[in-house]
């Protein structure tokens, strides 16, 4: 019998994810607060108003205005999705394919990879150097050596936190000729978007979340920015009504109460210097700078596992990305609340 | 410079769908009723009490249950999705590349052959007969002459209205050795589904939707059933938190409530036998039999488009399908409430 799916896929191992009963969730970078009770509302109110047996709007051009003015790009260049990862498989479905190469930066975010083995792609990975800064002449280089139709950054890059400098993608971006997605999940914790560049680069993509710090990973909404010219190219396979009614509300509502919920962004900087001195201070800790709602640390006293373990056992889930590479000795923990925040490091001190 | 995405969606044409103001909707086969208060309460209270700011369940497990319990398929071979078309999508993903051909009969849904162009594969299709019924020994032989990777049959199919007898699928799978296809989209208004082949194909696959019988548009939500075997590959690219908090309480409220909401399709039967006599009646007009929500009709005192435009004058939108292949007489209509149906007669009535 013919294989049911592609080779490239079979050969991809099972992800298990095991479950903990748990009090203190710092292992998924979501963000602790929960949105006031008065906006929750609002956003109830007006989706049960709404039509729930039709189709949301062919498109939503009231939402595609609101985003795109809150991101500071072109309406004709904002394209909404089920998160960004739904934007992030439409553009590797509409590029990647068979004896096709994409340029990743490692250690990153799983997901580049997998899909881009799922699609027959090839996978040219470049890894940071030791301090987890990206190597962008590496990076460049193996994207000219493979005629590379794509290179992904994750900036703030997820699991090390590292921000690239506005510098380096121009960089990327004069010295390669292909797709250049540059992954800002974690921005509205950083110095800043780097959008600005999409007026010059037609071949930049910028995809944003309001999963991390907007605190709306259960809506899953995302979108990506990208060159009129290449919107026009991607709606073409985009798949129609991808985004639901609650969740264009939802995005809706959060943007027209944005000021009044940023705050949460503060308190969390707050917390990630406070928790990163701590960590630092820990014995056999090596924390590393983050522009993101997460540290990575190394350990060298006990393995990561044990200490996830250890942390489970107490009900406090943080990452163990020892699997990852380069990062055999890595954890991650996300920035959660002060409570959380002191609870984890409680139990890190305890185990280490 | 480079293209910046597939030659072969370049060649894609742009897609625009012009809005009309209306008061009478039977233009995407949505179902007219609404919910009672009472159910869109229970999901919006349950909504309520939701942490939006946390990703949903890394796997659904309580919901895929009830998933599977109200298809009548296992759990480990139910994949939940953010409409039928995301599941369409991960697997076209998964099987179809430059080189593979799948086979679709026509006409059918667009979307089949604008995604499988849109990955460069191959589509070779299959016209119904005269009478719009499947092809079937035409689509045996098209596959086997390909060696299709794939065949995508819509049952009832869209825009005609046919439905796929068992025998005939069954011959299908047993004279071809790809992934077979089987969209389900409408068959809740049909004489029944077709998944317990699941058991003994593990080739089928087998789409639902919450979009139309169920009356959820609005929530995208949607079901592959497949081999458990299968599943265990899709699920390893298929994308995490794809499904979003509001449409999974939805999901699941309907499920436990649809005693108390399945009425509605046998109101839907009673109208599409009234409005069925009622078009056969009108000048020139040609009504097909039909198993879904929808009726397809021919008419040869004016054009599709003429007729469109007529009621869409009038507030009433139905589909104009003239650009579909072997439909330049045609135009579809959903059935609606009993109101809106007698609208539609009215108008047409006007027109022709």
């Amino acid at each position: 019998m013919k294989p049911l799916v592609r080779p490239e896929i079979l050969d991809l191992a099972e992800y298990h994810l095991a479950q903990y009963p748990h009090t203190v969730k710092l292992n998924q970078n979501e963000n602790p607060y929960e949105l006031p009770e008065e906006i929750k509302k609002e956003v109830l109110e007006r989706l049960a108003a709404a039509h729930w047996s039709r189709y949301p709007a062919f498109i939503p051009q009231e939402q595609i205005d609101l985003v795109a003015g809150f991101a500071g790009w072109e309406p004709a260049g904002t394209l909404l999705g089920n998160g960004s990862n739904d934007l992030l498989q439409l553009l590797f479905m509409s590029i990647l394919e068979r004896g096709k190469t994409v340029v990743i930066s490692q250690p990153t975010f799983t997901l580049y990879k997998l899909l881009a083995r799922g699609l027959g792609a090839d996978v040219r990975e470049v890894m940071m150097d030791r301090t987890f800064r990206f190597d962008i002449e590496g990076i460049i280089a193996a994207a000219c050596e493979t005629k590379a139709a794509m290179v992904v950054l994750c900036s703030p890059n997820n699991p090390t936190g590292t921000y690239l400098q506005e510098a380096d993608v121009v960089r990327v971006l004069e010295s390669t000729d292909g797709i250049v997605v540059l992954d800002e999940a974690y921005v509205h914790f950083s110095p800043g978007s780097l959008h600005h560049l999409l007026s010059r680069y037609e071949r930049l993509v910028v995809l944003q979340t309001f999963s991390k710090a907007m605190g709306a990973a259960g809506l899953r909404f995302g979108y990506a920015l990208v060159a009129p010219s290449l919107a026009v190219q991607l709606n073409k396979i985009k798949l129609p009504y991808s985004v639901n009614i609650f969740t264009l509300i939802g995005a809706e509502v959060f943007i027209r109460r944005w000021d009044a919920i940023r705050g949460w962004i503060g308190k969390i900087l707050g917390e990630r210097d406070r928790v990163r001195r701590a960590l630092a201070a820990l014995p056999g800790v090596t924390v590393h700078p983050s522009e993101a709602n997460f540290l990575l640390m190394e350990v060298d006293r006990k393995t990561p596992k044990e200490v996830f373990q250890y942390l489970a056992s107490k009900g406090i889930l943080i990452r163990d990305v020892s699997s990852y590479p380069m990062l055999g000795r890595a954890l991650r923990v996300t920035i959660g609340t002060a409570d959380e925040n002191t609870a984890m490091l409680h139990a890190l001190q305890e185990v280490l």
